[in-house]
């Protein structure tokens, strides 16, 4: 018996120190906006609500997460967390369920966290509110979560209002809570900013709830989960700490790193069994790799498929678009874009094959282009089966070359070659004997004559 | 005055948790199989028989040790340690000496540590047994050494049955032990099975080495260096420690390492003085590099010898069998394969010389490309020395390009050329005035009807 | 009220542990020698003389350091630290003012820190020597600072001679100091060799200032700004320090950095806002990055200036002279050198483009090769706006492609395309049916009659 979830998200922040045009909590985490990360979590829960609460740069917030069917709200005034929180009372009119209170900036909350912390809300004696504390190395001016001698919530209290035997307390209050959504807003309704800053504090919900005879309870998760991003350090320690986790899943799923802290996933990204990525691998959004792929040093693989046994590297860049089938070969230098590279085929050296299909068991020679693009559109090009182009070839597309042709080396080809014939462009070689002597002479004179 | 050596390697276990269809000991650190390293090791302290013993997988293990000249012996069913050190006695009949016991997933044990157990085999009182032991960070549920009031062992006691005195113990035990032959077999013979796991425990030999009125001895190493290896994950634990102690090496030995944190070596790399190695250089097995050279960043060497002076990368990549001799240079997305680039020349971009020579002081324009495969067989290119090959030339194997001898730009020489001479192989340039903009005209027009 | 300042530089040493034919003081860290990092902060304080103290190896520190106006007087003998700062009284005769006794294997020490050291000569009573001392995770042996109950400065204790009790003190001298010139020499003149190792100490001024009715001050910095380099090893640890110290400040100012432990930067490098550097990125000298710019994983940037909104990478290799304006994008293995790249153009894929200047919007093919050297000199190619230059090109410099001018895939341009023109190169294209089925057949047929 699971009660509707809601999720109210707190981006109203205006991200000040990390010095951007872009909003904080869009900059990316794994190539991802870290505010999707947290919705993606949220619809993980099978939430059937999300509002976040939008404030400054509302328009970019807007743009990114109105796709995916999340609500916002605008808290035009910065008057505090309590006051954000009441601003999305609008958009979730009608709503009856549990809510979590969550923040844009703190992106790596899990989703079995969330759910941790909205079954504590259905747990013995059915607390009003739910409060995730965390314990840092250091607690510093965290706000303390005291905890009375029943096991209940006694209070949140901000360091500054702490007395030494509650700054004695190491468990520090992450801000997140769940809250039944009738207690949420009508708690809310009786929020007073009495303070110094003249603001509605959300962590006043537990006072509230205790003089409405109710009470409250503190859950516990890691540090790191917790953490919030203010600054491009902060971002730069979440986006480690994410890929971190994301290398040890690799590792126990049966992929070999041979050294895990340079492989950098996506968001997204899919690793086979027994697939070996050497060290320095890059990896943007949507790539799959499936079993016995070996991905070697260097190499950079972007919206791509790999097959199984496939070989990629090092120096490889596979583009959006790139497939490459079993047991084929990616070679250094070599950028494949919007291609198939079929079965077994081998591009190994230097080239650049993008709006093309390479058929089974073909040979790219190095060097070899396709010529895609006229400066207006994009042509394709098609390599047959066990075709063979030669090294330094030019491709001229719309272009084929037929199953078993054979492509002279250097050949700019701009008309088919068909199936099993040789298709070569090439002028006459042209010797001119004792010419490299007496140039050299020429020069060495000129280069004297330069030098008086 | 030293006894003949024989180990003992067990490497029967399954490596479940690798999942992975190659044997966990043959999965590689420093490109080298994980076994091959401690049997290295083993080599090093000049034992004469080595047993490793094999179960699951047994053909993948033999397949790598056999041409190293080790035996294997099997245990077919999996009765524990004790048992599986038995399988041993049929291949080490006939020999008297000292035994080690090893562990093929605990692979980087060293040939001094190795050493100290054999010496201590052979020190005061004469122990029957040697255990050796290490003191992790976290005790945790390792089994402890417990050393007697008399400095010789007592007992190594399993966690669980460890008596809260005993775990306060932080000597823990590594498996590793030192036996005389004449002993080793005997003790095995009255080991018993009568535990909850009914199995054979090797552990058990102290026990019955004091029965036996004789006693054991614990020695201490790392815990690292008795680190084993169940998953991937500690897999790139130990590759990253076996990297560490290899680069700071290198930099003892004389080399600058800019970030040696980014720099990977093979298990048999060579490096010379005031080498200067820049962030990101990843080697291959079978390479040598000598002084005075430097490799630039984002380096891929494998199988490759560098000559005092030479000058390599960024983006280079050498491949088995590139010999860079004095002073030579290569460049950005070069790739040299089974090629001798000569004292001072110079490959600087975007080039592939395979199946090569090239002469001292020869220039390799940007693009060169040697086209030394047809598909089936593989051809030698000949470059003479002080040779200037211009840029995007392809040079069909078997060719040769005499001393001296300059080859045009874009040229596709198929034919050689004779020293000095000039070698040219070009079509005539022709200019179609006005065209360019027809073109485009056209194809504005044609983008502008397509969106209509 | 500021006094004049010296700096009295210490760099006498061999540097045997560095095992190198180049000066201890004069490895790199972030790409320039450390001596001259402290040169740097020397300068950066205002200070009107420099002063090197050299021995060994004096020609290379003085090649080194003169071109910065920078004086060096010659210790001949090692007769201690005391001694070496003493050789430098010729230099300095006729300053007056306040002297920075440093050490060119320490050269982290920042100007601040100077600046504090001087402000604290100038501090309460006047002290007469100011010693800078730290606080060692493990002290260690070295020499321990002993503050008397005043507060002052008791003395500096070798580790050896000193007692358990200041052996229990943490603060540890680090040799830095700072004394008045009228002190200095005068001090200096009174130091006794009375030691085991028969040598002048420098720490004995604290001694010799007591006995003169003056008195020391101790002021304590970071262990790891006085950090010293005496081995490669260390070398790598204080490039760390300075990279990591780097990459704070870029993010701080603005930029992103995803992997910020794989980003190296140049002692001069300079970052605009918003800039975006992905995992593995490497800077060498004289690189600005403006605003807006995005740096793809593997790119190595130097001597290049970056303009705003540019894209650059991934595998860019820009080199000195290169200048990349708004907007341009330089993609994978291309390698710009002493060119520029005109706002909006594109040069994306396996390109070599030297002494030339691309204007705007231009459109450079892949595998387009500037060939600017015939071996004995160097030539341009311009590329006039919104030309298109087709794949696989090589442009024989000296040639000029003129505005809006296009050239066919595959053409070697050796003269001038006007504007608008079609510039092409290129032989018929020749099919010839069913060779290449032929030529398979007798090629297997060859090689079966090779196995025979």
């Amino acid at each position: 018996m699971t009660a509707p979830i809601a999720a109210i998200i707190l981006a109203a922040g205006k991200g000040t120190r990390m010095k951007s045009d872009t909003h904080k909590v869009l900059h990316p985490i794994a190539g991802r906006p870290m505010l999707l990360h947290l919705i993606d979590s949220v619809k993980a829960l099978g939430a059937e609500r999300e509002v976040v609460v939008v404030g400054a740069g509302r328009e970019q917030v807007e743009a990114a997460v109105h796709p995916l069917g999340v609500e916002t709200a605008e808290q035009a005034e910065q008057l505090g967390t309590g006051h954000a929180v009441r601003m999305a009372e609008g958009a979730l009119a009608g709503f009856q369920g549990d809510v979590l209170i969550l923040y844009g900036d703190v992106p790596l909350v899990t989703t079995e966290t969330m759910r941790r912390m909205l079954d504590a809300l259905h747990g013995d004696g059915g607390p009003s509110v739910i409060v995730l504390g965390f314990r840092p190395v250091d607690p510093g001016a965290y706000g303390r979560v005291i905890v009375g001698p029943d096991g209940r919530l006694d209070k949140i209290v901000e360091y500054k209002d702490a007395t030494p035997e509650e700054r004695a307390v190491t468990l520090c209050n992450s801000g997140l809570m769940a809250v039944r959504s009738v207690d949420l807003f009508r708690l809310l309704a009786q929020l007073g900013n009495d303070n110094a800053a003249g603001e509605y504090y959300l962590t006043d919900l537990v006072e509230l709830a205790r003089r409405d005879g109710r009470f409250s309870v503190g859950i516990e998760t890691d540090a790191i989960e917790v953490a919030g991003v203010n600054s491009r350090g902060e971002l730069a320690m979440l986006e480690q700490e994410w890929q971190q986790r994301r290398r040890a899943r690799a590792m126990v799923e049966g992929a070999t790193l041979i050294a895990p802290e340079t492989v950098w996933f996506a968001h997204d990204t899919q690793v086979g069994r027994d697939v070996t990525i050497a060290p320095n691998v890059v990896f943007g959004p949507g790539v799959s790799v499936a079993d016995r792929v070996t991905i070697h040093a260097f190499s950079h693989v972007e919206g791509a498929e790999i097959l199984s046994g496939a070989d990629i590297g090092p120096y490889a860049r596979l583009r959006p678009g790139a497939r490459i089938e079993q047991g084929a070969k990616v070679g250094n230098f070599v950028e494949i874009k919007k291609a198939v590279i079929g079965p077994g085929a081998k591009a190994n050296h230097l080239s650049y094959i993008g709006d093309a299909v390479v058929g089974a068991g073909a040979n790219i020679g190095a060097g070899t282009i396709t010529c895609n693009y006229d400066g207006f559109l994009k042509y394709r090009t098609v390599i047959g089966n066990g075709a063979f182009v030669g090294s330094n070839s030019a491709l001229v597309a719309p272009v084929t070359i037929g199953d078993g042709a054979i492509v002279g080396a250097g050949s700019v080809v701009t008309r088919d070659v068909e199936a099993d014939a040789l298709g070569i462009v090439r002028a006459e070689q042209q010797v001119k004997p004792g010419w490299a002597r007496k140039f050299r002479e020429a020069m060495k004179a000129k280069k004297e004559a330069a030098k008086k």
